[in-house]
């Protein structure tokens, strides 16, 4: 059984990255910039938000946050938008999730430009990723392919079952494996709350992709001898022994089935470090004008 | 086995659709308005833009052809879908594919205005689809879609299998069904040219989607009983004992896999004329602005 280790590879993603930037900056290139809207004062959105910024930062990158309180209005943060999106030195912006309950989620999404929309959730990015276009991914999955592309473990004509269907993970989790393309290639199966016999089809997983949000959900008799296991599942566990109260847990009994696989991730240190690297990744291209020539 | 008769369905649903735009009439209501745009002489086309236009009359919409020579340039063509867009009195159009070598399709397809994409092939119509939006479904899947619900076949935890994950077809097909949705909520695997070991998974399927290209490629030994059977493959296979020297077949082997099935589309006369009647329904909503509001 190999780990993967997202925590390393992040970190050497974001080296490789860093040194690219050095270049840009030595050839007088426009230097990537990336900017952050926070509403309110969720704390693990002020942790993620100041972990996406240390990351830009990290890798030499400019960047931005905007901090408004839970009181902002749906109309002031869509005019926050409409500056991002005409702010030429901005080249990506995410407007961190969940929201305050007043303000519209989808329609503050459909507002980013998806020429800046580095977390790829408009739906123009979105239907670019499933069409096989020049698109941002959305982070997870782009981090899930990553790691799969780093640790070289073949997917093209693998049986990969997919847990969960949500619109961040699992649904373009299933398109992007099985286009045509590398990594991809693989014969997927998209599994979900009314799927019937759910053991039968983990049980026939070469690459088992979990994003449920139940915690130890997977246990090692749902999975196969060799599989390489994802675990996108972060679940916080009432645990006495530990001075704060709880451990932080994955969708997978790691202590069980990680002796039956290949590979697998750990939870934490494992698809979480990724997509923050995913963010910075499409900043970049952004930047360089990858994705969309203008 | 019961046959499902997309002739007859499409049939019903064109009749439905007549009474309701004979009522908008009355009301002085707008009517929907259809445009198609053929370029060049493609005999297949011709016979597709042809349907898509008489059907168009059926119902009482209002149609409007755009027909060129393949000598049109791609400048020529960008113009007219901007004509088009700038319509107020086209709801919808549609530019029928292949384009002739020389006009880059991708750029044909992403200046249609979303709005007015009935053919759901834009990236934003696709990604709204894949995300649970409103959105114009394409044409095919959309098609049996109302195939599933006209008949009452349960869809929800069922196994499904699509073969082929073309853009217009299978992938959008094994999206749909597997959504939170009605119909919908399908576990669904998409196999491919990639795919290992085909017929096991299709042997699988409680709902076999094929759409592969591949004349009577799915035989007896592959389906499941009881199984419905979607067939999307309408493939010319030599007939010398034929006055015009062929047939037309399915991508499955009808004869021997129909006595297995539950329920079977038939080629001709299956999921072929329900495509026309998805475009005639998109057409539809844009007039009744039930997709976008504005």
């Amino acid at each position: 059984m190999q780990l993967i280790d997202g925590k390393a590879l992040s970190q050497t993603i974001k080296e490789e990255i860093a040194q690219e930037v050095e270049q840009i900056k030595k050839n007088g290139g426009k230097v990537p910039h990336l900017a952050a809207v926070l509403i309110g004062e969720d704390p693990a959105s002020e942790v993620y938000v100041r972990n996406k910024v240390k990351s830009c930062e990290m890798v030499g990158f400019n960047s931005t946050l905007v901090r408004r309180d839970s009181s902002t209005t749906e109309e002031e943060l869509l005019q926050i938008v409409e500056d991002l999106n005409n702010n030429d030195d901005i080249d990506g912006f995410i407007v961190q999730l969940p929201l305050p309950k007043h303000i519209n989620e989808e329609k503050v999404t459909l507002a980013i430009d998806p020429r800046k929309d580095v977390d790829g959730f408009h739906p123009v990015n979105f239907g670019r990723m499933a069409q096989g276009l020049p698109c941002y991914l959305p982070a997870t999955p782009f981090g899930i392919l990553q790691m799969l592309e780093r640790y070289n473990i073949e997917v093209s004509g693998k049986e990969c079952v997919v847990l969960g269907r949500s619109n961040i993970v699992g649904t373009p989790a299933s398109i992007l494996l099985s286009r045509k393309a590398q990594p991809g290639n693989a014969t997927v199966t998209l599994c979900h709350s009314r799927t019937k016999d759910l053991p039968k089809h983990t049980r026939n997983a070469d690459i088992l992709i979990v994003s449920l949000g139940i915690p130890e959900f997977v246990t090692a008799d749902m999975v196969k001898e060799g599989a390489v296991v994802i675990d996108v599942g972060i679940n916080r566990v009432e645990d006495a022994s530990r001075k704060r109260g709880y451990r932080l847990a994955g969708d997978v009994k790691f202590d069980e089935v990680a002796p039956k696989c290949s590979y697998i991730t750990p939870v934490p240190g494992g698809v979480g470090p990724m997509t923050v690297t995913s963010l910075i990744m499409n900043t970049l291209k952004s930047s360089k004008k990858e994705v969309y020539s203008s």
